[in-house]
């Protein structure tokens, strides 16, 4: 067990099972990044305050800055017997310059940093996936412009209704990509991260928090735009309706997935047999050697069980909290960085995958002979042409069919 | 069962458990304003498409204004043998006009209708509930100043934390309030209402679906600047993401109902004692005639379970359909219009419950007299008056503790 | 708004909407016939405590009967103004037989009751359940049966893989059902409907309810074979779990009907066209006169959404709840009755409607040409007759596939 | 990437972000000792079928057993490039024994292994937290036996209702853990791990397997009487009902334990004051020094987000999936594996946490002098000694509340 930020007042030793039970290191190392940007505006903060000198000051954000470096190097390793991100930090800056250390959590808590180091993650997060959603949805666009005069069948309750163009089916799945887009982005806009909410009651610090903000954003290297000194330091500590937010956003998107891939895995069955998909997305069995399964779609459509987990994770922890802060919150994380990461692994995967997809014109020109797709052309067509009553002219060619 | 809009090809009569266990109308009869809505519009396109003479445009027209009238009147009553509100409505106007109803349905779909419909009717009640979200907010306002000036008990892990103004503890919720409002507002504001699907492919009269519009608003009184000639028919008629966007915004809001209602059920008991509830607004038991409940409080925080579920039913019903349109889609208007209708309920008497509520004042002088809750300004006087380091501060008050 | 079983107390009249908001009545009258089943218990034991004389104890139970009897011949039509069903049978008898009535509560809680009618109701619903589950299995049997033997393609991953029966096809959801069929037995054999928790510490008439219960099976024509006296009140009137295991286990049979839909929907698509779906089942498009859609299908598979969300639901509600009882918990009726209600409608339509299903020898025969479907055989004709390792085997058979 | 079990018929190399995608040895390293077992009876079927010779057998059994070995003794390291366990565990055994390992996989499919696999790790899990169940409950009887004849203050809505022994109070939880308890137990035994699905209809090596089977218990160390020869192998490898029946038994036990939680931290509050929890479980503050905070409590209620989730995740993935096995089914490991574990952890601190929990006697007889709980007792002297009608007795004691 590393050393802890607090127990001044316990005279027994943590039990060593809970320790390990109640611990986050082992997921929140993930925003150690967010964390060192919390630390740098609060050493500002301070200095700003005059509770640091200008030599401590420095020393402290040289310190942190040889902390980031590190994880932007990708060789942050986290200690596993720190409670969590924030202890671990600590340990590592008092282990580089000392009892000085033992200043930079002055006046803050926790329960600040952890919702600052969330947001920003949701934020990035939140960007990255815009990113990935728009590749999908640029290979969408590639792969309707390979057949780009291509008429298909067009389905109702899976049963064939009325010709369609190729382009306007993708473009369904890209106007659905479209709304997601449009909802993550919103929502990353929207989102305001806010500093100085100490453990729920503010701090006396606000005012210096406020010109560190300023001056963070020209000696530091992170985009200080969404960064706010926090209004009502209570609601900041004890919501998290930003993941409930930003996780039913995913679902949806999640949801529309699914549904590409059952469209998808329904077409290239033998009988469909309208696509040919990519090999090198597909595995095969250890018993059959003759199948080619469509892995990577279903595998996808089965995700969506643990992003709507996800989402009813989150929303189940909260109900119910009294205020503020409540440590059933810590475990607002796992469903957070879990459904981030099923979400931004199917996109990479998704927007190569969709580019490698072949049409197969000679099964789907063969489907479109299929008369009953032209129903509605023909009673327009008495509508329009013969001035018949609708219903009629419904009914007229309803019957047709009945007949055949 | 009542006529129907379908069945030319069919030779056997529908099973009449299957009428009945398929037919919606016992539920979307509530979409009858917006199905009215549609129709005004399409028979306008189908004048400018020249397919309805003018006298015929006029009968139909003031056939459904007649029937919308009955409908704002509150006199409206469903035919309970009619399979949908569309069917309902059609047989309505045949049996008003006869023959020449025939022609209303022309080159229109169901599927273009009740997406519609299910719009207008997510864009008008998220404006009810904006209002009513809003004469919540007020009431906390209220709330929080008539007791201006009080501090209480302010708590983390339900434990006595630090003091805190009564006006930031209110503020906190109307923080959380305000969020939701902003993505109801939102969703509202993103909301398009498109017409002219078809059945998933769109139809030849789209053009006069945009002058119908813009007729329309000139002689209907309803708004139609959300409406718009439709894009995408395929993507309008497959996707409900926009139930889902709407259900989750209420999962939000209902979980920071559910955490109101939570710490105002804790202030109330006899062991806090801090606030008094109006007692309107209470019950009793039938056995032990001492008892005064706070089961208003109670039943808006047992109904997150309700909304949570109504989110989680339509993000299951739509996982996985393939396009486009499918029955299983029918089933996304129960979970709607529960989830709308309890957050209603909750929010109208949310505002006037709040308002009646009483704060104890003489019982939370007694509690601020706590030491506990000052040992943060303790530490922050260690540091800032007399320089000493916050971590040494913080174990010199937290032994101080201790020791008692 | 009629008489209240509680109230003493109050100075102030219930705010009228928070009545509306409050009342169960517009649902749990469905339990109206279990509500007599615990009078009738109740006042036995108060005849045995000599609570009651015996003409009191005569007339109570001859009024209690007459509304039995109402309850019966389904011409039980509940007061929408009363509060809940107990108080609504309790005015009713004080209408019948004047202030005697008032002895009717005498040492009764409504958390006693509403606890035992909930259970007997499960207890009834899953017995029924499992009639109608029994009728889907004979007709999976008898479908089985038309088609003895027949072989159809096997799949997975959608994919064709090997030649199966069709009676091992339709026997893995008649294994299904049948597992479901078990849980949902042994689900009503272990219930325990108690009575004489008191509002949840017991009453003083443990003794005489042992008496009552003993009497009732001779005098009253209901089955108290279930019924013991409570031995923990407390738990009794606070816990849940029996709707969440009736639940669950009715999720579970859900999923596999939303299983059993997906693949006759598939099947009866024109593509695979291996089944021919009953008419009388299916219903067609207001536009597209040739449609005849696979609608119960598909209601059935949509329909997973609800029993699922029912599921959370009272999950949702139940989390947290402090001990014993708390209005949170009213709000488990309607997941309750709800799930009950889809399922059976469900399963007594799919008993009726799997019998109608054709098989497509003809479509069925030419699939089975697929030499794709008999890769297994010839690899193990290599090992077990050519004494090949099956690594080797796989290997040629496969490659052999990827050479055509 | 490590060897494969498939491929022959493949001519492009797996994509290899796809590879990392869709491999599951990162989890199902944790099956590896069933599956184990699984190749042991496996083995012993080809050596019946005379597919392996006696010193094939012999080799391959003690390969395997050298596996095993390590496996118990934890020092089993899965090599993170296999696909799945079967595929490292093949691998392995290729490294040991060279080409023999290739007829390993005889006749052999993955679906056949997982769902062996899963199940008997679902049997084990089950029997383990049957176990620490057990000492979560006798923790409850120790507390209660060391407050013997203590008296509490009950409540319903929150509010103080009736005095009721500490002990009837503990019982209300030792009877839903009871009842959760026998839930597990049920489970467990109702289980059937079937061998012999192929890859959905069934090996040639029936007979064979049933004769391992009573083999394998003379010379393995395992228990076999679970397994089977499977009846249905379509139904084996397409289902996974028993995960839901589980996932769904621990739901109900962790909404039993979020409600324990949320009691105890509501009587370890300043204001109630009933408890003091083990100082050994809680934790500080990192600024405010007074803190000690419930956390333990707090986590086990708000994992009550992550079991649900787990629950409505298998769920959700398998809705609506075709016959027979479908890849979406591997992602039934994570919320199994999971949930699982979230319970052994909860429940072997709980059975410590409860037995360190100490009554504040002197604060519970000051709140049991509150008169308001003996109000039943009243009234029922009222009705009993006096003969007074019950509803008159609630009246006037009601009254005399009021009154004061």
């Amino acid at each position: 067990m590393a050393k802890k930020l607090w127990g001044a007042r316990f005279t027994k030793e943590i039990d060593k099972d809970f320790f390990q039970f109640q611990k986050s290191i082992q997921y929140d190392y993930k925003l150690a990044k967010y964390d060192i940007y919390h630390s740098l505006i609060h050493v500002l903060a301070l200095a700003d305050a005059k509770i640091l000198s200008k030599p401590e000051t420095k020393k402290l954000i040289s310190s942190l800055k040889e902390i980031l470096k590190e994880i932007e190097a990708n060789k942050f390793k986290p200690n596993l017997e720190s409670e969590d991100i924030h202890t671990d930090i600590q340990n590592r800056i008092e282990k580089k310059i000392g009892r000085l250390a033992l200043k930079l959590h002055t006046l803050r808590s926790r329960n600040d940093m952890i919702v600052f180091d969330e947001k920003f993650y949701s934020s990035d997060k939140a960007s990255e996936i815009v990113d990935n959603l728009r590749k999908t949805i640029a290979s969408l666009k590639y792969l309707s412009n390979q057949y780009k005069n291509i008429d298909i069948v067009g389905y109702t309750h899976s049963q064939r209704a009325q010709k369609i163009k190729f382009s306007d089916y993708i473009g369904a799945f890209i106007k659905m990509f479209g709304n997601d887009l449009e909802r993550l982005s919103n929502f990353q806009n929207n989102l305001i991260i806010y500093i100085g909410s100490g453990a729920f009651k503010g701090t006396t610090l606000l005012k210096n928090y406020k010109t560190a903000i300023k001056k963070a954003n020209g000696i530091l290297r992170f985009k200080t735009g969404k960064i706010k000194v926090v209004d009502n330091p209570a609601c900041n500590v004890s919501d998290r309706d930003f993941i409930v937010e930003f996780l039913s956003i995913l679902a949806n998107l999640q949801m529309h997935l699914s549904r590409i891939c059952e469209d998808f895995i329904l077409y290239s069955t033998k009988e469909f047999n309208y696509l040919e998909l990519p090999e090198e997305f597909c595995t095969g069995s250890s018993l059959m050697p003759h199948k080619k399964n469509p892995d990577f779609l279903e595998l996808v459509r089965g995700y969506t069980g643990r992003i709507y987990g996800g989402l009813i994770s989150i929303l189940v922890t909260m109900k119910g909290l009294p205020l503020t802060y409540n440590r059933d919150m810590q475990l607002d994380k796992k469903p957070l960085f879990s459904c981030v990461e099923i979400i931004e692994a199917e996109l990479k995967l998704m927007a190569k995958f969709i580019k490698e997809i072949k049409l197969n014109k000679e099964v789907i020109k063969i489907a479109l002979k299929d008369k009953s797709l032209y129903t509605v052309d023909l009673v327009e067509s008495l509508v329009k042409d013969n001035g018949m009553p609708f219903k009629k002219a419904y009914d007229i060619v309803g019957k047709s069919i009945k007949n055949k």
